[in-house]
């Protein structure tokens, strides 16, 4: 059994009030408690992959290094080969038809989405601001800062399908500065999937206002309810707003479908009537009138030059083993699944709820995140210190934005089945608290 | 000989205009006129290696890939390896202590510098501007533009030493907005290099303005005059603001001294009076208030999470062995200082001047840039149009800012010595065009 006194001491001793930790402090801590105690803390709270990346990946990695291409700045829009690579993932697993051209590398998903906020602000005169779906990523709304757009925030808790997209147009005709909606599915951190029926209707308002679409894939097809997404022989393909209007950006990421987080890669698709969308702002801004353009000289080329190139190719390989069948995305990710269903086992064994527990589809999936909370708790950073106290981590929900802040995102990746037992236990010492 | 008429003719039907022609259309016809003509380019338009990368650089990278590590995100700070050879390499190269903790993992040297003026600029509550020493590299301009800081400029044209100095410091007594000096050494285009002088005197002047320096080395001791820069065991140490003031940051990248620029990959070294500043408008726009967290946060996470791990150890490996003497940078990049050499000869021989033809040191030094004019042309976008219709390519000066729109960019990586009898002919085809 977990000791929490030893623990509440070296807390004591550290100066650190756990009300209000923060992200940093809670590694910082569980560090000090680590080596204090002799145990490991079971890290819940970092959104990290868990898992190898594939030898697919490396071996391509490790087959694009030379001297000769080493030395030479790739295409700043990209290598064709994942340019090429992307556009076929993209029709083999949703279905969309997207010229290569409109595939960008990017440094991670981080990077287009950071690009993408940038560019659309400035894309039309006197709208520089985005909406987000909360809650949500939470650098995103950093990146907006640093960049100088404002952020509007709907809130989805309970508020899906005809609900939510009602909130969203009227929001939108209430303030017309807004020039993009972005949000990603499933959903960090509630994992909530939108819907092939939201989007559809939601396609439609974005539409009728002339708002640009960024949907953030950086977990791609992880939803366990539909294994049919990540296989390329099966019909059911993954729902996206990419099939429901041309006015969208879709950001893909290797870090956590490939477990590729080290090597800093992904892309970014530009729908067709967005890519050669043709402003004078922009030009203002950014030195290129169409989109496209602007997307690579004042995202690519004046931020980084470009993605790094072997890691370029790396990603092309795994995306095309995928699309043909060759590398399963579904059996990679696997264990995330079967952490996620074990944990939210345990956690309302111990009096948890899941928080976001349904979208139009039902109860979430199990797979990278899911939201809890607990009927003693009506802030998430109390919730969480207690937990902490039971050598257990977690994030917060407040720092996610959305109406929840008494719960906390949990993250399973770094929970393998093996651990459950002292995970167990672990929630044992903290009902001991109550 | 170069057929000019024939040359001539595909220019004409291609419909694009030779007076004024962007980078990009120079590319594009210069593509069109070899595959019609059968004949290549003698490109001097491209600022890109034209060396190999080292072998040490790649089996480092190779060696570095692996699938526990590569699925990894690897710290925001950057790589121990890679701060700590950074900080040895500056320790050896330029006599000067700095803490690995101040020395931060960028995606190349075009990433530091986006951050540093993103940062620079809300750093202190309206100081919003930096100052640049012109012709500089014009995408710095476009990176300020971007994220809405103003640019001023001060022309270092038969401008050295006391003169120079003495400008900075009447512009920066003028303008109180401005909170950062950015210029590079050596220029990039005009491959002057800023003096121990003028940077002790500099760094005065900029320590009584309270003005950060930002100094790029992207091409870090590439100064033919001065080879023992190169040689750790060599007493003579490149010039170097960082040795007269602590409020700087240095830009390093592997793109050109280690001809990697591919993997997208370099460091930022920030001063020991500016790494632990803090500042309340900076903790408005990047959540953190003190410079090395917000240029971490705020430069590194939210927007590229952080460099590619692997590019990272390559780069570290290379910087290691340039630091104990068994890699030579001098070595690696002769090929540049005697094709410099070569072309300056052929180039004043066809009645064309160097223009920036001297700094503090004498002649300016033989290596990857210089810049030169020529008294019929008072246009140098008029005098690439006929060096194009010759064969040969340049970038405009006007681009690069400064007084002297009459000359051109010239970068001697593409140019190796077997070249030099085809380059002359071609200057001659020139000289037929008077």
């Amino acid at each position: 059994m977990i000791d929490t006194k030893k623990i509440d001491e070296v807390i004591n001793q550290s100066g650190i009030n756990l009300e209000g930790i923060s992200i940093r402090n809670v590694g910082i801590l569980a560090g000090k408690i680590e080596d204090a105690l002799s145990i490991k803390y079971i890290r819940m709270d970092m959104g990290i992959p868990g898992l190898l990346a594939p030898d697919a990946g490396i071996e391509a990695h490790k087959a694009a290094l030379n001297n000769a291409d080493s030395a030479q700045y790739c295409s700043f829009a990209g290598t064709p080969e994942l340019k090429e690579a992307g556009s076929r993932f993209i029709r083999t697993f949703l279905g969309k038809s997207i010229d290569p051209e409109s595939i960008i590398p990017t440094v991670g998903a981080m990077h287009g989405c950071f690009v993408s906020i940038g560019l659309i602000a400035s894309l039309y005169q006197g709208r520089d601001k985005i909406m987000t779906l909360d809650p949500g990523f939470a650098v995103n709304k950093l990146q907006a800062k640093i960049q100088r757009v404002g952020v509007e925030c709907v809130d989805t808790y309970e508020k899906s399908g005809d609900a939510l997209v009602e909130e969203i147009d009227r929001r939108l005709s209430e303030d017309t500065s807004i020039a993009a909606l972005l949000w990603s599915s499933p959903c960090n951190p509630s994992w909530e999937v939108r819907s092939e029926s939201e989007l559809e209707k939601l396609a439609k308002v974005l539409e009728r206002h002339n708002v640009t679409a960024i949907e953030d894939n950086a977990y791609f097809g992880f939803d366990s309810r539909r294994p049919g997404f990540l296989d390329p022989d099966d019909p059911d393909l993954a729902p996206s707003i990419m099939k429901y209007t041309d006015n969208y950006i879709a950001l893909f990421s290797a870090s956590k479908i490939f477990s590729y987080a080290g090597e800093r890669v992904g892309f970014t698709a530009i729908g067709d009537a967005l890519k050669d969308h043709r402003s004078q702002s922009l030009r203002k801004m950014f030195n290129q009138e169409r989109f496209l353009d602007a997307f690579i000289q004042g995202g690519l080329y004046s931020i980084v030059a470009s993605a790094p190139r072997s890691a370029q190719m790396a990603f092309a390989s795994l995306l095309d083993f995928s699309s043909s069948g060759t590398f399963s995305i579904g059996d990679h990710l696997r264990p995330y699944s079967e952490s996620a269903r074990e944990m939210k086992r345990i956690f309302r064994k111990h009096g948890f709820d899941i928080l976001y527990k349904e979208d139009s589809y039902g109860p979430v999936g199990d797979g990278f995140y899911f939201t809890v909370n607990h009927s003693g708790y009506s802030d998430g950073s109390l919730l969480l210190a207690d937990m902490f106290r039971c050598g257990l981590t977690a994030v917060p929900l407040g720092i996610f934005g959305g109406g929840h802040p008494d719960g906390l995102r949990i993250c399973t990746s770094l929970v393998p089945m093996h651990l459950m037992d002292e995970f167990d236990k672990r929630l044992s010492a903290f009902d001991a608290l109550q």
